[in-house]
């Protein structure tokens, strides 16, 4: 059995974003049914709306930053009950059999991940997942996460993709008091990547073309902001990175910043999937460098970020949209004209 | 005071290496005079002495894979004594008080590490430092190594670059009984990386692009043979790897490789100095991978890979030649002509 909910989301790679009826399954022995208050946009959301990555399967309902309130639990669910405030992130399901998944990243799982949109649903035959710029979905407890009491909730939502996405690899490195960090780019991201490295104690860098960010960069966290076209700069700052969160989402050419790190220093890629420009290899042999990849994070790691949010009462600078300006919104993101992240109030979507 | 001794070398970028005199410093309360044995041919020798990476001062005398005997010691030098078999590779001096010296990481130096040949020279005003093709050196006593006495002097000469080029990756990023390491490229570098990786107990997988190296390869050390040109083997170890050591050494396309390394995995650099042809952010963003740099190793280091070789009776696969058919060799090794590493027997430049 299944039940009809309203959903936005395109047709074909060339449409606009519309309301359309939706499937979800019935609430299972171990999932979790959620009312969807608020869903963040994210910039893959469009690659997928509009096939910039190939592989989308239409319809498209894109939405992998929910946040909602618990309406039922399946009878095997212990840790959710209704009324709970919960969060879903990327992924919806994964084998938790294999390697990756016993390792608390499900986002590697050897079989097959389910992403929360466009990836093949185990449960419904034929169809793809569907995300949440949705009044409902339904949920496998193992990928609801509990979200702290204190944060706002619309705030929080971003939380579910660019939070974990900078917040994994801050953790991973092991960032720790009196590092020095660099963030490269500042938006949905980079923004994100501030405030964690600068409540985890680093001596914050934001590292842009555009002084014009300067103010902002600064209100969030960075300690410093470092313009990448000034050469003088750039030579100051030579040779003094521990790490370098670099969120360029598109190719660029790394050897610059390469430059910034110390011995052993790591910079890693949070944004560019496409084919960077040629780095000399001498810029890592020398100084034992290491450029590295990272994506989203795992279940367990996602909640550590979201409690880390919560004691450090970390949300996401936001601007609140209704879903009939989704359009608009996307075309905004494109243009990178967002502080910093656009969240859907799902009210404003009825069923 | 300073000592006239025998070498050669080349007095421009275009000259073959030629008979020449050179001053030695005398040999002061810290330093070990060596009379030298026996010296590897490096191709960055060849770099050198063709000012192929710019900032050759002339005349160049290279080598830094120097195996000989002491002759004296000076007063304050207590663990070697006269007659001993001793090493020195590419560093011999730097500054000894930078976190990186106090780290065992003299190649990172701050103050900038002095190296075998073509650096100032630190004790010889306006003199900059002449290597290994040579009758004698005299080297501060904490850039001098011990050479276990059941190696080869010959064989072990390479050990000083070649060999401590490849162990410094494996023993820093822990290779361990059961991993699976491929070897990019068999040279000089290649290799040894084959006899160490088998000696540390990996699974050893030689990657080639010509299927004639497979039976050399397996008697080095290597357990399979991996032919990079076929895409179905390629395939078939897709994600398996968990440390790729890439001694190519020029630019070259790194995707298909990258794909080969399973989540958290690293391929590192050895041998590439020059710009990399563009690769996918995508590639190491999906398993959290990693592109490494590493160069040489510290003395510390050095000293540990040399005592590991003594061991388990690891030296280099050497063809000893004549100082007088030095610009042969150089020929072939450019021509990648030789198994694996050229050796100069150094009784045959007569003081």
């Amino acid at each position: 059995m299944t039940t009809t909910v309203k959903a936005y989301g395109v047709k074909s790679e060339k449409a606009e974003l519309k309301p359309m009826d939706i499937k979800r399954r019935e609430t299972g022995d171990d999932d979790v049914e959620i009312k969807i208050t608020h869903c963040g946009v994210c910039h893959s959301d469009i690659h997928t709306a509009r096939n910039e990555w190939g592989g989308s399967t239409y319809p498209v309902v894109p939405g992998h930053e929910i946040i909602g309130r618990v309406t039922a639990v399946g009878k095997n669910v212990h840790n959710f009950t209704e009324g709970d405030i919960v969060g879903v992130g990327c992924l919806v399901d994964s084998c938790q059999t294999c390697a990756q998944c016993k390792n608390d990243l499900e986002q590697f799982c050897e079989n097959g991940a389910t992403f929360t949109y466009n990836s093949a649903d185990k449960h419904l035959e034929g169809q793809q997942t569907y995300g949440g710029y949705s009044t409902d979905v339904v949920v496998n407890k193992e990928f609801v996460l509990h979200i702290p009491k204190n944060l706002d909730p619309a705030g929080a939502a971003p939380l579910l993709c660019a939070g974990i996405t900078t917040w994994s690899p801050l953790s991973h490195w092991k960032v720790k008091k009196g590092d020095k960090v660099g963030v490269i780019g500042l938006g949905g991201l980079g923004h994100m990547g501030i405030k964690f490295a600068n409540a985890l104690g680093a001596n914050v860098v934001m590292i842009t073309t555009s002084p014009s960010k300067a103010e902002d960069a600064k209100k969030l966290g960075a300690h410093q902001v470092l313009i990448s076209k000034n050469e003088e700069e750039m030579a100051e700052h030579r040779g003094s990175f521990d790490l370098i969160l670099n969120t360029i989402p598109v190719g660029h050419k790394m050897d610059p910043y390469i430059n910034l790190l110390k011995v052993d220093g790591t910079m890693v890629l949070v944004g560019a999937v496409e084919p960077l420009e040629p780095f000399h290899g001498g810029g890592i042999i020398m100084g034992r460098k290491r450029i590295a990849g990272s994506l989203i994070g795992g279940i367990k790691e996602t909640q550590e970020m979201l409690d880390f949010c919560g004691k450090h009462n970390i949300v996401s600078e936001i601007e609140i949209i209704d879903i009939k300006d989704i359009n608009d919104a996307y075309e905004r993101v494109v243009k990178a004209d967002v502080k910093y992240r656009f969240v859907i109030d799902m009210a404003s979507l009825k069923n």
